[in-house]
This record gives C-alpha cells, structure tokens and sequence, in this order.
C-alpha cells in the first residue's frame, strides 16, 4: 500500500478501503505519512468526500491511532456528554453532577478553550487547587469514588486526529461534515464511554451557523457512535446567543453553582436538563420525560450540587469555593456597557462576545496564552429583552483596565438595538437519535 | 496577503490574482509558503483549474522565481526547441545544428533522463570531456562563437517550479493540464529564447497518451508562450513507438550522427526536418516549405555535422568522436531478442522499452543513479514491420550480463507480434501556432 495510490484514488472520487484508511491515520499519527500528502488527500476529501463506512472506519482508525481510555475497571455504566463549543457554555459543569447523582459514571476528558469558545478545564482550574492532569488510575479511582471525574485531555488521545486537524486548520480544509464529525467523534471513542449524549450548537457563536449544517453534523456522529456500539443522542441547541448571562472562568463556575441551587438562567436551566435527561434515557434509567423529572429532583434537593463539591475535593480543589462562591477573587476592573438608545437587544452575536472576553483576557488567542481566571463578561440583558437608553446591557470584568478598549469596541459590535421586538428564537432546535 | 485565503479562494472555485499567484510561487522558492499548504493548494487547483490568465501569471511568477537567463550578449535571434519527452528521442542533437547553421542561435539549458526517458545532457557526456556544467560567460561565449550550446540545467532556474514539481509528483497532482504547460513553459520562459518551437509527445511513451490531451497541453503551452511575447508553435509527434532504432546513450549519437550524415532512420530525419523548420519559420527564415529545404540541405552539405562537432570541440569533448563514431566504446555484452512466431509487429510500447533500457542500465530509476552510457537497445524491427520467426526483433547492450534477465522480459513485454498488418499511425498528428 501506499500514500499516492490513496490519493489518487480519493482524488478520483473512490471509496478508500479500511485498510487504506488506517494507513493514512496511523501514517498522520506516527509520522510516517508526510504532511504535504496528508493535505493533499484532506484537500481531496473536501472535494470528493466520505461514505458513511469510510467516515466510520476514520473515526475508529483516528480513535486507536492513541491511547484508548479503558474504563473497565469503572463499576457500572459510563456516559459522556460533549458539545461542539460554544460561549458562556458551561453544561457540562451541571450536567455531569445531575447524572453522576443518577448513578450514571462520568469519566469526562475535556478540552481547553480557544478562540471565542470556552472549556471546561480552563475552567475548573479557577477553582484554587483543582487538578486535571491526572494519572489513569487516579482517575479512574475518582470516578469509582464519587461518579464523577474531569481531566484534560492526554497529549496521547488521538494523535491522527490531533495531526489532521492541525492540517486541516492550516490547509482550509476543515468545513467538511464527515472530517468534523469523525475528529469529534475520535475522542469521544477512544474516552470509552458507554452513552454520549452530544449538543450540537447552532447559530452566531457556534461552528455551525445554521440549523441545516448542526442537524447534518449531528447525524454525522450519531451515526458514527452507533456504528461503533455506542448508546448516543444528539441535541441541536441555539447559539446564537451566549447560553446564560456569565461568560468566564470562575464567572462560569459561579453562574453553574448557582443553576445547580435552582437559581440558574433559564434558558441555562433548560439546557441542562434536557441534555441531562437524555444521557439518562441512553443509560436506561427510564423515559426521556422521567428523565427528565429525575435530572430536576437532582437540582431541587441539592444532591447535584454537593456531588460536584464532592469531584472538586477528590481532584484537589477547594470545595469552599463551591459552598460559597463569594470566594472567588473579583476582578479588579470592571466597566458597564449602557444602551446607546432604548430598543429590543435584536442580536447578540455569541463569536463577537466571545471575542470581547478574549480581548479581555478571559480567554486564548494562541494555544500558549495565560487566562485571567475572573475576567469576562456578565450579561444584564439577552436577545429580545427591552432596554431603554442607558440601560446597563452588560458589565465587562478584568485586570488591566487598558484592555476595556477593544472590548468595548467588539461587544458594542456584536450587540444590535433596534425598535422592533425580535421574534424569539427556540433553545432546542431538535434531536436526533 | 496569507496563503490560508488564497487556498480558500480557490477552493472555492475563484480565479486567484497575479499577486496572489506571486505570493504562493515565490513562497514555494524561498520557503516561505509550508509544503503542506502548497499541496493543499495543488490539489484544489486539480479540482477547480487554473484560467488561461492565471496559468500564464503562474508561468511567469515561476520563471521569476530564480535566475533568468541573460540572452541579451547573444548576438542575433535565438530559438530553443523543448520535447514534452520519449524513449529514444535525439532530436535535439539533429535539430539544433541545423538551426544554429541557418544563423538562429541556440543557447539550450537541457535536463537529464528519468524512468523510461533519457535526457540530451545525458547523451552528450558519453562523448569524452564534453562539459554541460558551464558558467553562464562561457556558455553565451560558446553561443556567440559556434552559434549553439547545450548546457545542464542550473540549481537556480525556476526554483518554485522545482518545489511544487516535487510535490505534485508526491501528492498525485501531476496530471492538470495548466501545471504540466506552465512547468514546462516557466523553464522555456527563464531560458530567454524569441523563438520557442515545442515538440509534444502523443502515445504509449510520452506522457500524453493519446491525441486530445497532446493537443491541448500543446494549446495551453503556445497560449502561455505567446502571452510572454515569445514566438512559439508546437508539434504533435508520434510516441507510441521509440523514434529512431537506437535508444541509450552514445547508441543515441551514434545515431543523431548518421541522420545529420543523412543516413538516418526516417521517422526520426522526418521529425527533426519538421522541428528545424518550424524553428526556422518562426525566426523568420522563410516559410514553412522552404524552411524544411534550407534545413535539409544542412544535412546534404554536410554542414549541420561540422556544426555539431564545432559545439563539442568548444564544450570541451573529444570532436573525433562525432567525425567517427566508431570510437565510442561498446558495451561489452549483447543479445539478440527474436521473434517467438511470424507475423507483423503490432505494437511496441514505448515507455516499456525504455524501461527494459533502464533495466540495462542505459537510464535512472532515482535522480543519484549513475547510467551506463554503452548500455541500450538497437531495434531491428518496428511498429508495422514484418517478421519471420526468430527473426532479430532487437539487440540488446549492457556492461553486465546478469541484467539481461528483467531487460529481456520487460522488452517481451512492451513487444506484440500477431497475424495482422497494423495500420499505419502519421508521425505527426499536427501543429498548433
């Protein structure tokens, strides 16, 4: 076998064989593909693209191309939820407490931010002594202990899907379904969870923008996870607008404590519980309707919450700080956007508002950057809530008041005022599987 | 400017601008632009093409991208003759002694074999002391004195062609009729000559395999030249069948000698007159007829020879060789191939004779090999020919006889005989320009 014959063929609009999939994956993997031919075969696929079997045998072939997570010595069933980005989204911090609670085991890698969108490292990583670089049997030991645990991804998860995606990114290759589909769902295989339950996000501030592409790449992954024997489900969730009213690190852990007290935003609220209930339904635990009473019961009686105090005191955080959130530093500057006019917020653009926590230190612009744990953003109103002139629309948050400027100047940019009330916008868009 | 949006501009299905087009082709020379975005962006120009105003600024932003030859010190008009490449193709050793007689000088920068093709550097360093690694004062000096030079290519001429040559041969984005006609021009374009005549290969030995494609790469080149402002027409000969008797090195002067004697093969006497006069036509001698009897009777006086003999006398190598072909050392082994049965010779597969000369040593399979400049095979036969059963088909000439195994079965190969007469192929399939 060799590198030009699959080219070629690919070039020439044939299906790759299994074999000739895995020679190209294990090849990105361990070198011995060079990166031209690489891009070159990527460029190819964006033209003639992947059946469903080749999409399936990427995915599996990129999954095993690394380390695989064995969760065997985890007692009951696994699940793992995974969103493909967004801003101010924090489920993930409620909605894995909810189902551990359920008797539902999370083993969860999770990512770093990047660009406008967040991660649940970053993160959990505000909270003073939290630890996700962790050993394996460390843990799996956690999880074994509370239900519950989140770490960073291993440098040795999916190392195909790591080179092909860092080509893909210089090349202009990346706005192929099935190329996105099988790098997401690479890591969701080789993390070796039993049930996953993704949210697809759509709109301003997601990778899809419209409901057309979310819904195509949701079926993409689900089709990829059965394919693989997993339990999996997917959710198309508005992001067109930042979910919640926080966006930030310790910001973020603070508006998901709250959620889990029951005092959380609504739409934040909704989310969770739905995302929750069907991890729930995969795992068996009864109907999505039941489920979803039961991911409820979980928020009203607090068990939720004192299981996340729980996973920060096993990872080595202060769980103080979850108790009682007035613990986290305040940043040192803060500056309030007001209305320029009375209106309907019409659009808040979540990439723009992303960005404007970026510019204010709260998130990455390059890999290497520091965060600022405390800066961000804290919005007052949301799409198709009424302002009057000098309303405060949102308080930006940071440690160097310099940085206001730019971000002033993005927020401003991605906010629209205007007379006519929007018509509002549904959450949940839909479910596939 | 950034690499990233011009491959997203062509992938797109969008004409890239000349300053685009510079960006990528300077930044393939100088290193700049990464190999992986370069054969991303290859194989994006293999799906969507390249327009007729595109390929000419990426010709020319090639040619630039190195040394231009400085024809200027040449006294008088000048002409270059290229070969899209053949197996026993010694045109150029005919040609332009008889161009560079009729007062049109040749200042020729010409490569070397690879695979089943030879290369004219190649062929005239079997002549002893013949030097083709000239400075560029001696080589204008050689042309100003004799009226022709051939010389190897230097390092420095069409950088950015180099590159991406070598990674469309690696990646499978060779085979696009604008980067094959601006490869091959942007080297005609830097080699500074008015006069361009091109001589495009068709059939089982070139690499245009059939009629269609042979004419329009000769189309595209004739486009490209004229759009440079050089004076350019191409011919579409015949490669199904080697041209001539004699493929190999010093077998190939051997032979060009006796065509410029007049006592040459005719398929190959019929194309070099052809290629001459075309050449002289455009370097206004006159027209077409009589520029294939002005080249002629260079062949009947005798004086295209002395002119040949001049040029090696002045690149250093022994003259005597040329006046008395006799010198040239044999190779030490030979074998007779016979016909197995009677019948007519249908076809000779070009490329695959070549190989078997190869295979004995007389070419390179990688650019470091080193050639046998005896070793070669001498047709007895040809297409059309009729043969009685062991009959000599072939003789072939190596320096180790243990080579003659895979030679002879790659020669059996590459030869059909069968009961019925082929019908005759022209020799010429037409001219463009």
């Amino acid at each position: 076998m060799n590198i030009k014959e699959i080219i070629r063929k690919k070039r020439n609009g044939f299906s790759l064989t299994k074999e000739e999939i895995e020679y190209f994956a294990f090849g990105a993997a361990d070198g011995s593909v060079k990166d031209y031919q690489l891009s070159a075969l990527l460029m190819a696929i964006c033209f003639n693209g992947l059946d469903e079997r080749e999409t399936l045998d990427l995915t599996d072939a990129m999954a095993r191309s690394g380390d695989m997570a064995d969760l065997s010595a985890i007692n009951g069933i696994t699940g793992d939820k995974h969103s493909t980005g967004g801003v101010g989204d924090k489920t993930t911090l409620v909605v894995a407490p909810i189902v551990a609670e359920c008797g539902v085991k999370i083993a969860k890698m999770s990512g770093r931010g990047l660009g406008h969108t967040g991660g649940t490292v970053d993160k959990l990583e505000s909270i003073p002594g939290f630890k996700t670089s962790l050993e394996t049997d460390e843990f799996i030991s956690i999880v074994n202990e509370c239900g519950i645990c989140v770490a960073g991804q291993s440098g040795k998860l999916c190392p195909a899907d790591k080179k092909l995606y860092g080509l893909r990114d210089a090349t202009e290759t990346v706005d192929n379904m099935s190329l996105i589909a099988s790098s997401i769902m690479s890591k969701k295989l080789a993390g070796g969870a039993d049930c996953i339950v993704l949210d697809v996000k759509c709109g301003s501030g997601a990778f899809m923008k419209d409901e057309k592409s979310a819904i195509e790449l949701a079926e993409k992954m689900v089709e990829i996870g059965r394919g693989a024997g997993r339990k999996i489900a997917a959710l198309i969730t508005d992001m067109d607008t930042p979910l919640g009213k926080s966006i930030g690190n310790s910001l973020e852990i603070i508006e998901a404590v709250e959620t889990l007290k029951g005092n959380g935003p609504e739409d934040l609220t909704e989310i969770c519980i739905l995302l929750a209930a069907k991890l729930l339904e995969l795992a068996g635990k009864g109907s999505f309707d039941e489920c979803k009473l039961l991911a409820k019961s979980k928020i009203d009686d607090g068990s939720a919450l004192k299981k996340l105090a729980e996973m920060v005191a096993l990872q080595g955080g202060d769980a103080e700080y979850v108790r009682n959130t007035e613990l986290f530093p305040k940043a040192e500057f803060s500056l309030d956007v007001k209305a320029a006019e009375s209106g309907y917020v019409t659009h808040m653009n979540a990439e723009g508002i992303g960005l404007a926590c970026v510019a204010l230190g709260a998130g990455r612009q390059t890999k290497e950057d520091d965060i600022d744990p405390s800066a961000g953003i804290i919005l007052h109103k949301k799409t198709g809530d009424k302002v009057e002139k000098d309303d405060v629309i949102a308080t930006l948050l940071c440690s160097d008041d310099a940085l206001f400027k730019n971000a002033v100047l993005q927020f401003n940019e991605s906010v629209t005022v205007s007379d006519e009330k929007p018509s509002a916008k549904p959450l949940l868009y839909g479910i596939v599987g």
